[in-house]
């Protein structure tokens, strides 16, 4: 019989316990849990608040009761781990109502204290009383309560992440005029630039205002009035500080402990080997009696094998339940995570996997990037609508690195199948030949998971280059050529400055018009990609050697420059 | 500069012209259609009766001049080759409006001239002016114009196939009271009979009728009587004949040489290499100038290696593509076909891929089936819904055989995910491990895919063995102790003869009631699954040794049953 303590009693606290009482029906399992609950569905909590979750009790995946009496567990709510004497294998654990303390020792140690939401040091900001972060059930009750007495007209959303973006929204459910404040040029960190730009279109025409590119310098009025970084100001009924999380780490009675003595990573996670075990931070040996999962770990990103930490449900679930294989003898190699995440965002949906240009960039990593618009379903059965998608992939291997898309119904089966594809080790070429479920209401006979991989292999195999909707003006302000193959009609309700327009089907025959040199690069666009590809065709036919498909088509460009 | 010859313009050749068009700017291609519609939407037809799709130039994906224009194609619409020389290298091509007859030479020969509706020889049936097929835009147009002229009050499909379901559901649109007659005990062949009963529900719900294992013996009164197999006799104002297709081999001409000499498979598939050649039928040499692709051609099935046709469009096109590449010098190894599939049947969603059970018992593979009901989405968020699902697979090495899916929304999603594994040679412990997306909205934090991973991989590992719906009452009936896991309230709702009821969280106290030896087989249901495996878990700890868990729970034994 083993002693095994878990800190955190939700995704991953409770998953492990769970799976350690199914494999093990004779050791002591104990959960601290800070909090009154365990086992929440945390990513409920901001429908909560929108009143499309209506009933509280939904929210609990679990009660202490019943989970207690299922898994013959013995979960103690309000009980904060306070500290870790690694050498004699105890914790020190505060009732977080009495103050009381006392030790429990143990023979496992598993940690998923999660993570919490950054709050900074900025002006004002203790004396905010309308300032909130999402967390748990007593924030989520804290809003709705601010929000039923005081009946916010505006509020206030400080950064544009899944938890800002989900809050604005359940805001603006509710009849609030919301405005999210974000210090980068974009929301949704997972989606690159051009991509998030369909985000910000969809969030303005929802009623929400944007302000990018600008931070929080402080609070006036007791939280009434928001300072910018740039020196503007906003009023504000509520805020709701949403920048970030930070690992939550345990040991708060000695902050210099903080880590009780684990290695941790650059962002302050605790690091984690492949068996979900941590790592002593003076010796750098395997610390086999202390697991760390969850929001708290530092673990790999499955794509690029760097580090990362990837605070999403799925793997804190899967982490707890390898964590307790592990503690029972079975064999855990943990690979990973891609870090695949999706997000309602109004009527959009917005899915993504693996690594976007943004990180490939600073990874150094050589890479090609297309973007596509396939419909979603076929387009003569009633309710297509377009996906705008972009595949990350390296030119040279097929490797697929991510993908991003952002459509409506659809768009993470998408994602979905791109995430299994890549964790399965498959590459661009595996995309072409995948067989997916084909009728008229769910997809085209060619998927567009298909499509990209069609796209991605062209451009692979240099039948032709790519061209990005950033590169494309200075191109042809510095003279390039740029063909637009759409019709007269397209061409002259919106097109690129300086662009040629020689409709595609009429190409063949007025090939001639074409002024530059065989060997001069050429530059195509149509609205997505794909007459333009079949143009490039035909001017490879006649001898054009560098040509250049604007990826995503005129459409991406648009996108991208709302 | 080849001359190729391509045979049907519709899914298959159509995009064989394309691709061949996209690879090499001067080939001569030319395109014979036998009717007057090129590159049209088959699966569209279905939903243009039923007025969903209301406008009949969608169906039309692309038109002979526009193609011909883009892709500088020679199509010949109305025109049939009805013989093929293989040693002069000709066909000989029939003008199906004037009767005239002249050769054409080639090069190359691509094949995609389809698979026709079965017509059997009946009583009656060529007296049946209310009878019809399903296959083309003019038979969609002699559906809808009897429909229009003549009011039909009751309809009869014939044949419970997908296109059959999707003809029922269309007509029943139209305010038609349909009838399916179908020869098997269930509709739908790639389901296993108990994920059929749930679409038989369905079927019934929307008030269509259904009789199954009953055939058609004849038709009567010009098709108004319709006589089943049974001797009942059923009214009817019209009738869709929809029992299956047969390859359409060209050389109409002359009967013996429909094959054109060509090595046909056991149901008269044309016989393919993994390059889509053909093969000679008396020498067994390839024929590396006749390719044939889609319903025509006999591939392999992907899964099992066996010999398979698989009639749908998303191989037809990618078999289309994969003849041009070849044609051009490409590498090619077309490794077969999965057969996965959808379909919506009024409000659910059926999908599968690879094999079903039945198919498995024919080949003699030894697998394992698992039944699970996940939710769609977090059951927290509204909306949310089961999918009854089912896996096959080799409890040796894991290999997935197939999987099956009936639900409503996010059905197909998890069975192009488990596709995409199969393709990529993942098992069930591939499943398990599998980071997909989750947001409330659209998953859990453990995806009905990954539930299925891990049930599975508990079978396969040992831990239980599954029951199924179709043993346990005889298993009880010889004596058999079942244990029904679910609370006293459940139980009395509705259980399985026999059964006796320890509520779970019970369990672990009134162990001692359980009245057999440890090394007697114990069989233990809940209403899912779940709670079974837990009181499994318990049970083992005890010292049971033998135990199963009723696969699917009750609701698979009760939709089964239905
Ligand atoms: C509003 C919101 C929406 C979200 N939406 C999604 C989503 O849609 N999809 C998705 O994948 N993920 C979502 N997430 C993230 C997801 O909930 C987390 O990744 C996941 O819960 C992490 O699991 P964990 O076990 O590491 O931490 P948690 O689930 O946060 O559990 C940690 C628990 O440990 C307790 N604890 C901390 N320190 C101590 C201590 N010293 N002693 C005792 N107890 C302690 C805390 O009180 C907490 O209850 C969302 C999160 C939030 C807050
Ligand atoms: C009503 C209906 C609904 C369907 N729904 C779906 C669905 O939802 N999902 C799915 O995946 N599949 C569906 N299918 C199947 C799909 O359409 C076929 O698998 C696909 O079209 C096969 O392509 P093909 O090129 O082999 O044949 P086809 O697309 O049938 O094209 C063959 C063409 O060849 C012509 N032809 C035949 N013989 C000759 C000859 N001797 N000379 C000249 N021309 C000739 C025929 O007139 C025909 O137009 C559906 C089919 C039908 C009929
Ligand atoms: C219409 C039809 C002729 C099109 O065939 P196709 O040209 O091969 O297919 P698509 O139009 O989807 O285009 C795919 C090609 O465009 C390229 N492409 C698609 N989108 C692109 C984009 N955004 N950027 C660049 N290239 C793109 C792909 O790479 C692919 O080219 P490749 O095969 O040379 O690599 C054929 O699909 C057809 O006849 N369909 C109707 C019949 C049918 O299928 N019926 C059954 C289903 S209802
Ligand atoms: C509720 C909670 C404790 C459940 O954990 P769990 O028991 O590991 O997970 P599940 O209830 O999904 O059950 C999975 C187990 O049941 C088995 N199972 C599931 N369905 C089954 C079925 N139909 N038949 C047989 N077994 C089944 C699986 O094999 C798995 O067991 P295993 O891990 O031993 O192989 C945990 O998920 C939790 O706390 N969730 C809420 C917190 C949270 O995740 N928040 C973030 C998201 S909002």
């Amino acid at each position: 019989m083993k002693k095994i303590l878990i800190v955190g009693g939700v995704a991953g606290g409770a998953t492990a316990a769970a799976r350690l009482r199914r494999l093990n029906e004779e050791d002591e399992i104990i959960i601290f849990e800070r909090g009154e609950y365990i086992s929440f569905a945390n990513c409920g909590l901001p429908y909560y608040i929108g009143n499309v979750i209506s009933d509280r009790n939904k929210l609990l995946v679990q009660t202490i009761e019943g989970m207690s009496k299922r898994f013959n567990l013995d979960i103690r709510n309000f009980s904060e781990v306070i500290d870790v004497d690694r050498e004699n294998k105890t914790v020190k654990v505060r009732n977080v109502k009495t103050g009381e303390t006392y030790t429990e020792n143990y023979d496992i140690l598993i940690l998923s204290p999660g993570a919490k939401p950054l709050k900074p040091k900025i002006d004002g900001i203790d004396e905010a009383d309308n300032l909130f972060v999402l967390r748990n059930i007593p924030d989520a009750d804290d809003i709705k309560k601010f929000i039923e007495e005081n009946k916010p007209n505006r509020a206030v959303v400080i950064g544009g992440g899944f938890i800002g973006i989900e809050m604005a929204e359940n805001l603006a459910l509710r009849g609030i005029k919301v405005t999210i404040v974000e210090k980068l040029n974009q929301v949704l960190p997972p989606l690159d630039f051009e991509m998030a730009q369909i985000v910000h279109q969809e969030i303005n025409a929802n009623g929400v205002d944007l302000i990018l590119e600008d931070g929080i310098a402080g609070f006036k009025d007791r939280g009434r009035k928001i300072v910018l970084e740039s020196g503007k100001e906003i009023d504000t009924d509520m805020t709701i500080l949403s920048i970030g999380v930070a690992p939550d780490l345990p040991c708060s009675e000695n902050p210099l402990a903080k880590s009780c003595g684990l290695a941790l990573g650059k962002k302050g996670h605790i690091v984690t080997t492949k068996q979900l075990q941590t790592i002593d931070a003076k010796t750098g040996q395997v610390v086999e009696d202390i697991y760390a999962i969850g929001d708290v770990a530092q673990i790999t990103d499955y794509v690029t094998g760097d580090e990362t930490a990837v605070p999403l449900a799925g793997p804190a679930n899967r982490q707890g339940r390898l964590a307790a294989d592990h503690i029972n003898g079975i064999d855990v190699n943990y690979t990973g995570a891609l870090a695949s995440s999706v997000l309602k965002v109004f009527n959009l949906t917005v899915a993504s996997t693996g690594n976007n240009e943004r990180q490939l960039k600073t990874k150094g990593l050589k890479y090609k990037a297309v973007h596509a618009h396939p419909a979603n379903h076929a387009t003569y059965y009633p309710g297509s609508s377009q996906i705008a998608m972009k595949l990350l992939f390296d030119p040279d291997s097929g490797k697929i690195y991510g993908a991003q898309a952002v459509g409506r119904e659809g768009t993470e089966k998408r994602i979905d199948v791109i995430a299994t594809t890549i964790k399965l080790g498959g590459t661009i070429r595996d995309l072409q030949g995948l067989e997916l479920c084909y009728a008229p209401p769910y997809s085209s006979a060619k998927d567009p998971v298909n499509m990209l991989g069609y796209i991605a292999c062209n451009v692979a195999d240099g039948v032709y280059d790519m061209v990005y909707w950033n590169e494309i003006d200075d191109i042809v302000k510095n003279g390039g050529y740029l063909l637009d193959v759409r019709t007269p009609l397209e061409f002259g309700a919106g097109h690129i400055e300086g662009a040629v327009n020689i409709e595609l089907d009429e190409l063949r025959n007025r090939i001639d018009e074409i002024p530059v040199s065989k060997d001069t690069p050429i530059y195509v666009n149509c609205q997505v990609g794909l007459r333009a590809y079949l143009a490039i065709r035909i001017l490879q036919a006649n001898g054009f050697k560098k040509i250049y498909n604007l990826s995503g088509g005129y459409l991406t460009y648009k996108e991208a420059k709302y």
